[in-house]
Formats: structure tokens, C-alpha cells, sequence
């Protein structure tokens, strides 16, 4: 349904043509300072507007409707909205009846009966909305603990960074407008989008996640892993494809010698395991991939068929990303730090000497 | 934690040198046919003791607990466990105060102040018993469906089968002692197997899975999509680093026209999204890759730490399978199975005409 | 935390001196046909302004944020918020640092380390704008099963209706000012709270709720059963401290040959269980009882302390209801048809035949 | 379904006359000290064999079958089973086709179109066995916390003790037979019970529990409250029909100043809210009062329906506890026990200042 994390509840609501995109981030700790101004920047990022996304022009503004008081979060559910302001549902009347191939109309139709046909309804890549905003506010709980994810653009269709994973360029990437982490790259990766867009064509694109500043422990073992986890929150993402961790496809070619890292002097030698072991954290960086397909909305004349089983051609209108790829990488970045703030609350009764610390503090009172 | 699925409750419990391995299955509709031949089976898959994996020899015999009246299910919880027999726990002995390279030792320890060091304990690959007996138990209801998982390895380290999917050989691998699906590869992963294990070392594999006779409309939407749900499922096995969907990776770096997969007579005419549109079935075979890092217990000597921080070098003792995939391909299939059994019962209650066929059986009695 | 419900989800959130109250109800299924004037009718039986109740005035309007489609749930998150609109916030100034007696100050303040004291945030009865808004949206879906919930007053302070249950009179409550079951006390029960009123203080009552038009099945045994469901709904009510379920505490006061409703031409002959058996629905009418304490906030001078731990006198300002069980009737019936509008779902894949019939419709597309 | 809680989860599972009935817990922090024999103590208590409970005689031992080592738990599930030994199914040979009155036969056929007869199946009342060892677990937990719960009986049929709630002797109930609060009563409470045995009949009782050494912040609030949580636990224990908490019904009678518990001095100077404000606990002790129905197992005759809709009389065999209640004074302790572990549990991450005491410690290592 439309609630991700275990201790964390995060409840997205919304559609793309409707009032706007919601939603209700229950379970975060009371006391941690709330950073509006960051939120905004963060939504910022994810909205469209540049040449290599989608021409939808909206502000976006995040709108707080409870959960904090006088600059802190309280311990109640914290409700954020941004509401529809550049709806255009006239675009989508000739889609009406018809399913857009590699689009969600023709499964929402069969499962639900119904569907709401005006810019995909809930399936528009528009929610996405809900996700950083809900990334952000987790992103203020990891600050306190010196967790900081990072995500940025390694492959735009067939052009793939041949930079190690070390050499990925963060600093860049905030600043470049495909946020590409291989500053050499970047001018052939415009081109590549581009092309794709003066051909009504789309095309796929790879992201990489960095995260640092990992604690020990985070992650609930055999069916709520840490990698289980971020996989359930990579692969939900609208357009992705395919989830790597750590050394990925490429494990399953090596030897155990050559994969397995050594310890020594209380560090890992290598991090082939892109920082879990036995599905928790073990203090290294967790290191991702995650790859999306080209973007499904395209101008190019298309054969499909529409409710009654008539087949028909028909071409899209509408306002598309040539890549989603690009901005997906900053929804990849907020659904990490979802996975990560679920995580770090889950794992704060382990064991009995934790729980012990936590009972000692909240009952000064009585003692 | 231990429990896997929302409407249909799977939980594991046990550890490998303990008193044995169960699971308790909630939620599974009354009146299923219970075949427990068909279970053993499934389990006798998953044993070791061929060449290719580990030579610790064990019956594993499935005891049903509770949950089955004469031969059918009554809708109560479905207990089930096997019990060990051969642990040998004095083999690791001396790992007790060291962690293990590319194991879950390191972190266990940390999370939880203690662990239980005999053959890993609850982070053996002896878990997966539970697993395979929950895949095989919703094997029982997909069935009813004409739901089909079938699962198999594809690439043994960096022999990788360069057959399309559709030329995947399912008969064939169920007779293949490392569930091979390319016969002309079958001997030379065979040989790499062998080669890694007589090398003392270990190598990592591949396992691709189709389900046939999908169901349109299985899965959730947005935080509960049938491809997230797999992907948990899947990248939560022991030593699963990626995990693919439909055309994967490869979508990446492809234009939209060519991976769309259009419509026409009532049938897509390519299956790139490999059988799920916005996170529901679409009615097409679904179409999965796993990929399996080589098996961290490896007979090499390796350099770690010990619990006081101390440098030292060691070398392992027990049993162990030299390409954990092989065998992994089974769990693979186990737990595609608990997934779609899962979403089966959640789309019971998906629109109003559904709920109403449900209530007009149910109430022939008050009418 | 915030959401209630297993399978039909529904999430509070909002304070009583915030943006306002909201919730979203999430696993509704899609087609149902949503009736926006009911819903407000709903709001306006729970809006304060009449002399038994709180005089603070406000129009509770429902505004619908999502989820609904030319007038049809789509299966999609439904968003509803009420915008605050006559806070009076500096009433509280004089409470921000002092815990009132039976209210949620100290707890709330030692559990999180702050608190919002502007007309209790969180914790205030406001909140059940959220409860009322999604037990309505739960009656547009039983009413398409013809199950009816109707709740009543009839106790007020140590006046208690001598009425048989069967006597209790829902058309006369409907137009009652206070919700009264039984006409001959209606004036009786008005005196005893403008009494209460008049001398600063306020006083306790109970409800009485009838569900008719029951489906046998729903409640889903040992740890879901339909009466735990009703309980923890129930209790969890502000102010609510007591709940009984058919025969309720006279059930132990009673012989089993009394207590047990024997069966005779398909009916019960009697109803003592209030119609649930093993935690599951037998078809008859549910019978429930609701207390509520007197409201805790009184205009009486009393005894406190403040956050530093002083001991104190104050005087309460604000406005509030002098019998927070009348107005808690209507909480009490939202509540009720939020734990039978999940029960409805939960149970739709009890058995293997329930599941057969939602499948031949939702494919019929297929076949 | 067939868990219960949230962040500690307990799933029970086995039938009456199947091979037992077992439980898992999942979620218990790791180190704590495990004691079997109060384990087993607890178990003991629960077992007939009295003159006042069922004369079916088995001796209950438990086996713990995963999540110990060396003596502590180790945050993994802690799986536990009791094998059934002594179980007469043929004494349900008659009933297989009928529906005892006040039993969940009739409900359970219709919900899953088949039952198993024999015992009561899954509804029995020796699934509290699952019950009890779950809430011995979980005191072994609270014991680390000083938190204790005792329950006794107070009420035999319409006999009730006009003891005060600080009078109830909870050292005179554990010598007990019947658990019996009051010393003065026992003999008559006795009688009482074998009063209605000798007449074929069975009998109610009401429990009384109180919760010492509470903490204050356990509960979750609104959806998830301290009260919600007792009320869901103890309502769905076999023939519960009301639960009070405090001062329960008869703050439904009283004037808020007469209810509202004051504070000086840094305490409660009463405790009508029965230790919890706003759903949290505010350190005083818990009070809790639970009814049950009398046995529905009589043996007189009684009349009923078969499964094709035929009239019929019938007399019971079988071996039955005449008063229910005697018994459910051990469940509903348990129960308490669960509910409170769980809110333990959940309560850990309530505000950022608990977290970071949690991770100083855990990450000793890294720093």
C-alpha cells in the first residue's frame, strides 16, 4: 500500500492532477530540529524545469501541517503538502481509454476497475514528491548522527563512467544540472539526453549512492535486512530496473578470496560488500547502483489498444523527463535515507544494555 | 525481524547447530490441499551432498506441527520444522572469538553484544530450510492459480550462458545436479565448481527465474509494487549482491521506443518490463535474475580480528558449499512463491466487485 | 503510533492548535461511490455548540485531497483535512509549564522530552475530527454490505437508562441533542450535565452501540479477533475506561446453560454474546458498551505541579465540554466502522473459495 | 491473525489434540538472562488437574527450541513448544457435525467452510499454553526493569469481594487454588465452583491485575495507547466479555473532580486513571479489571443446529474447566506481560535524547 518502514511509518498520499502530493512521516523521535529551508532546497533539486527534464513548472513549496513545534519535531506525525499548481489534464483526454504502453494504465485499470487517467493519477512519477520530502526529514534525524547519503548520475544509456567508485565526483554533482559525478562525462551525457529528446525518444540512466558516516548495527537480519531493505526502496522507485550492492553482478564472477574483505587493524581491507554483512551495517560506506529504464512517455508514434481490446496507434502529448534517470537520482537519495532513519529507530532496542541506556535517561524524573 | 509478507505471515525460527529449523505460516487460506510429498521434495532439493555442495549430510525431514486437518489447510497458522541431526559444532571451535571475512560474525556481535558462533547460527545458509518449506507450502496455492515459479543458474563465475530467455531449459535443470539451464554449459560450470573448491576457494553464480500463468493485478502499488517486494525477497538471501528485473540493467541504456513493450490484440509484443507495469502483474511472465557472491567460508587462510581487536590469521574448519548459487537457486524460487502468495491474498480486497464475490459465497448460509 | 487498521489502513495526524486535523485512509477498496454530504453531516453530529458541549466553533469542513475520482474511491489513498480555524491559544499560556490532572501534560512532556501545550496538541479531542472523517468513509463501503452502526447515550453521571437493549430508541438519539437512547431521560440527562456545567465541574456517561446487518466471518481469531479489535478501538478513545462486549460484566456474574445462546431454525435464540463467537461475527447483532470518565478539564481550582516539580494551585481557562461522552457517541460509532470496515478486507482470503471467486472477475480480461 | 505486537512479536500456533502448541518471539533484545524454570513455574500454573479446573492431565513440559545461548537470549526468535500428550479426540466423535452454543464452531465452519472438531482445534482454551510461555519470557525482561505484574481473582459467579483494590492479598492468591484475591471469600468462591459443576453447569469470574514498578512512557498514543494495547490483549483471551482500566465503569459515574487524579509533591495522590494519562504510563501502578463468561462447556442438554440446518439436543462430553475465569487469571497476567514487553520496546526510540544514549553505546568499537 502507500506506507513504507517498520518503525518509521511513512504514508504518501496524492495525485498528479489532484490537489497535490502529501504526506505523514510518523515515528520520527521528538527534539530533533526541524531544517524547513533545507527541505525546500531538497525538493528543489527533485522539480523540474531544466532542459534535460520535464518543462512542468511548478514552485513546489512544502507546506508543514503538523508534527512540529516551535522548531522541533514532537514526536507526532509530521504531515507535509505541496499542492498542484500547473495541472494540465486536457493533455491526457486522448489517453483516456487507452493504455500508454510501459505505463501503469493498463494494470491500475484491471486491478482497480477504474483509473484516473490525468497525468497517471498516483502512478505519476509527480509522487516522488512525497519521497524526498520524506527523505529530507529523515536526512535532519541522520545529521545528528553524522549519517550522510549521497547520490549522483554514473551512466546515461550506453555512456558508463569508467571512474572507480572512490572517484566519483559529489562535489560536482551537486552543482552539475544532471547531477553527473564524472565531470568528464557530464557535457556527453547532456548530449546524449538531449539527442534522445529532438528524437521524441527517452533513455535510461544509472546512479550511484554513496553513504558515509555509517553506524554499526543498523539493519533487522534475515527478512528486514539492510540490503533488503534498500532493494524494497530502490526497486519501488517509478522506472527502476535493477538494484546493485556493494560489488553488485560483478560478485558473482569472483572467487571467495578474491571477494571476501579482510579486517585488520580494526578496519576492512576492501569493501566489496558495499558495507552490510548479514544484512547489517558494519560501519563501512554503503555503496548502491540503481538503474533506470528510459522514460515510458514518448512522442514517438506508438501501437497499443485501449479498454474495449481495439488496437490503435496514438501519440502523446503531455510534459515528460527525457531521462528520469536524472531526477531519479535524487528520489533514490531520499528513499535511502527512509530505508536508514527506519533502521537506526529499529535497532534501538537490539539488545538489553541499549535498552537499558534509554530507560536510565527517561526516568530521571522518578528517581 | 524474522517475519516476511503482509497478508500472508511467514516466520522463521532456529539455528543451524540448534535444535533445528522452522517456520510458522499465517494467513493461508482454509481449505488448500496439503501435499507433503511435494514438500519433502522441495526440501530434498535444497540438501546437501552432491560434489557441488556442502557434504554435511542431514535427512531434513519436514515435521507439519499444526495447521493441517485432514489433508487440507484450516486457515490457522501452518507449523512446520526440521530438526538437525549432523551439527558438527565443535569445527568452529576456533572461530568462536574471531570473525570470519564476508560473514555476518563482525556485525552480530556488535548489534547484539553476544553471538552464537556454531555454524553461524541464526545467519547460516541452513536458515533456508524455513524458506524452502514457506515457498513449497505457497507452491500449494499458486497451484490452484496455475501460478508456475521455476528457477535456475544461468552463470557460474565469469561463465556466463549466452542463450535468450525464452531458450532457458527448465526440464533440464530440474534434473541437473546444479539446476543448470544452458545443457552445453552444464560441464564446465560443473568444472569451475570444482576447480574453486579443489583451489580450496569458493565462486559465485547466477540464477534466473520465470513465472508463468500470472494473474493480472498482483501487487500493491507505490510501497508494496510486486517488483519492490521481490526484490526484498530476493536480495535478503544470503549472499545476494543484485537483483534484476525484466530487461534489468540493460533498460538502462536503451532508448523508450525500443524497451516499450507495445500492445497489440490484446497481447504485448515484448516482454522488456518482464511481466510488471507500475508494480502490479501484468499478466506476462515475470522474468527475475539473482546474483550470488561466492561463499565467504573458504578453506584459504585469511587474515581478520578477534572480539579484543587483535590481528590474526586463521583457517576455517566445517562444511560448506563451494558456489553458494547452486542451491541458492532453490531458495531463489522459494521465495518468488512467498511473494506472490502473498500479493494474491492482499488483491482479494483490491475494488469493490472483488469483496462482493468474496461475500456472496461466505454468506449462503444467512441468505 | 498514528495508523490504525491492518488491511484497511488509516493514519491521523494534526493538532488542536496547528494547520489542522487530517488523516489518510489507505486499502480502501476502489469503486466504492463516496458521498460527501454524508461525511460532513458525520463532522457536523461531532462540531461542538450546542450548550453540552464545547462552546470553541468552527465549521469542520472536510476538504478531500485525494484519492477520489468522478466521485469513485480509485483504491488509492483517500487524504481528508479539516483546516483549524478558532485556536484560541493564548487560553493556555497559564498551562505551559504545569501538568493538568487527568490530562496527557506529564506523560506526553517525560515520554518526549517536550510538549505542545496549546489545547493538549496531540492529545486533544479535536483529533477526533480524523476518527469521525474516516468512520464515515468506512460506512460508504459497509453500507454496499447493508451494515449499519448506531451509537447512543444512556448514562449520564450515575443516571443510567433502566431500557432494555432492544428498547433503545437510535431514532430519537439521531435527533437528540445528546445523542439520548431513551426519550423519558433526555431532559434528566441535560440537567445532570448543565448542572455539572454550572458548578465548574463535569461529569462521566456511557454509550451504547448496535451493529446490525452483520456478514458472518469477520474478526480474524486468536490475536485479531473482531472483539480485541472493538476494544482497542474503543479504548483508545479519550476518556473511554471501560468496555463490554455483549453481556459484558454481567457475562461473569451468570451460569453457563444462562450465558450460552443456543441455536434453533438457523437463528440464536438469544444474543448474550453480543454477536461474536471465537472473535469472529455469527451473523447477529453487535452489542457494545462504552464508558467515559468526566472530562478532565474543569474550571474548579486544583492541586498540580510544574515541570521543575512545585507544587501548585491553577484555575483552567480554554473552552471545553462539561460531558465528553456525548460527543464521544460519535467517536464511538467511528471507530466501530473503522475496525468492521477492516475486518471486511482482512477476511476476503479466509478460505481457498473466497479467493477463486475475486479471481474469475479481476481476469476475466485474460480469458 | 495469529501475532501480536508490534516491535516484540509473539505468534502462537498448534491445536487442541494436534502434535502441540508452540509459540515464537521475535524482537526480544538480546541478554537477557533466560530462566527455564520460572518458565516452567509459570506453565505449572496454568495446567488443570485441580478439582476446580479441567481434570485433563498432561504435564505441559516446554521445550525451547531456538533463540538461547548459554543461558541468554540472543535477539533472535525464541521459538518454545509444549507437546500435546493426553488428547481424547474421541470424545468430540458427536459433536463433529454441530455447533456447540457459545463456542466459535459455528463461526469458524462458515468463516473457513471447514473446522477441526476435535478439542475446539485452534480455539481451544489450551492455546493459552502459547500465551503463558510468551508472557514468561517477557517477565523475564520487565524483571530487568523492576516491572511486575500480578493478577488474582476477585469475583466467582455473582460473589465479589468488597475488598479495596489495596487490599487484594496477591500473596494468599499465588498459594491459592483458585488464585483467590480475597481469603475471606475463597471457601465460598470454591464452593460456588463446584456448585455448578455438580450441576453440570459452569460459572464467571473477574480478575484483578495490578502492575507495579512502571516507568513512566510506555504506550504509544492514539492508535497504539498503553490502554488500546491492554484492552486489545486482554478482550481476546477465550470468554473475556468487558475490561476496566481504573477506575473503570464507575468513572462513567463521576464528577471530574472527584476523578482527576491530583499531583503534589512529585506524585498521584489517587489513582482513578489506573496508572495511565493519554495512553502513557505515568509510573504508577496499573489497574486492570477483566470478566469472563462462564465456561461454554456444560453438560447439560442443550440445544443447537448441525452444519445441513437440522434442530437438534445434545449432551457434552469431554473434560472442561467449570470456571473459566480460575485459569484466565494466569492468561490475563500474561498478557499484561506482552503488552508491556512490547511497549518497552517501542518506547526506546521516543526522543532523540533515548537514540543517542542508545549509540553511544553500541559504537564503542568504531570510536
Amino acid at each position: 500500500m502507500n506506507t513504507f518502514g517498520t518503525r518509521l511509518k511513512f504514508t504518501s498520499f496524492g495525485e498528479s492532477h489532484g490537489v497535490g502530493i502529501g504526506c505523514v512521516i510518523d515515528g520520527m523521535p521528538a527534539g530533533v530540529k526541524f531544517d524547513e529551508d533545507f527541505l525546500q532546497s531538497e525538493l528543489d533539486k527533485r522539480k523540474g524545469g531544466t532542459r534535460f527534464s520535464t518543462p512542468r513548472k511548478e514552485s513546489d513549496k512544502a507546506q508543514v501541517l503538523s508534527g512540529v513545534f516551535q522548531g522541533y519535531t514532537t514526536g507526532h506525525p509530521i504531515a507535509i503538502m505541496v499542492f498542484n499548481e500547473n495541472a494540465h489534464s486536457k493533455d491526457y483526454d486522448n489517453i483516456k481509454d487507452l493504455f500508454r504502453p510501459a505505463h501503469a494504465d493498463f494494470t491500475y485499470f484491471y486491478k482497480y476497475g477504474l483509473r484516473d487517467h490525468r497525468g497517471g493519477g498516483r502512478s505519476s512519477a509527480r509522487e516522488s514528491i512525497a519521497r524526498v520530502t520524506g527523505g529530507a526529514v529523515c536526512a535532519m534525524l541522520l545529521n545528528e548522527f553524522g549519517i550522510c547519503a549521497q547520490s549522483g548520475v554514473f551512466a546515461v544509456g550506453s555512456l558508463v563512467s569508467n571512474l572507480k567508485e572512490d572517484e566519483f565526483d559529489f562535489d560536482f554533482a551537486k552543482k552539475s544540472e544532471i547531477f553527473c559525478l564524472d565531470p568528464k562525462l557530464e557535457q556527453d551525457f547532456k548530449n546524449e539526453i538531449l539527442n534522445a529528446r529532438n528524437s521524441k525518444d527517452s533513455v535510461g540512466a544509472a546512479v550511484f549512492t554513496r553513504v558515509s558516516g555509517m553506524p554499526i548495527g543498523l539493519g533487522e537480519v534475515l527478512y528486514d535486512k539492510l540490503d533488503s531493505k534498500l532493494a524494497h526502496a530502490l526497486m519501488g522507485i517509478n522506472a527502476v530496473k535493477a538494484v546493485e550492492i556493494g560489488e553488485g553482478i560483478n560478485a558473482s564472477k569472483l572467487r571467495g578470496f578474491e571477494n571476501n574483505d579482510a579486517l585488520k587493524d580494526g578496519k576492512f581491507l576492501s569493501n566489496h560488500s558495499g558495507g552490510i554483512l548479514g544484512g547489517i551495517s558494519n560501519g563501512d560506506d554503503l555503496l548502491l547502483k540503481t538503474y533506470f529504464k528510459p522514460t515510458p512517455s514518448i512522442f514517438i508514434k506508438q501501437k497499443s489498444m485501449d479498454k474495449l481490446g481495439n488496437n490503435l496507434e496514438f501519440e502523446l502529448k503531455g510534459r515528460h523527463d527525457p531521462c528520469v534517470g536524472v531526477r531519479g537520482s535524487v528520489v533514490v537519495n531520499a528513499m535511502v535515507r527512509l530505508v536508514l532513519a527506519d533502521c537506526l529507530l529499529l535497532n534501538a532496542s537490539a539488545n538489553l544494555k541499549n535498552l537499558k541506556n534509554v530507560y536510565y535517561y527517561q526516568n530521571y524524573f522518578k528517581k
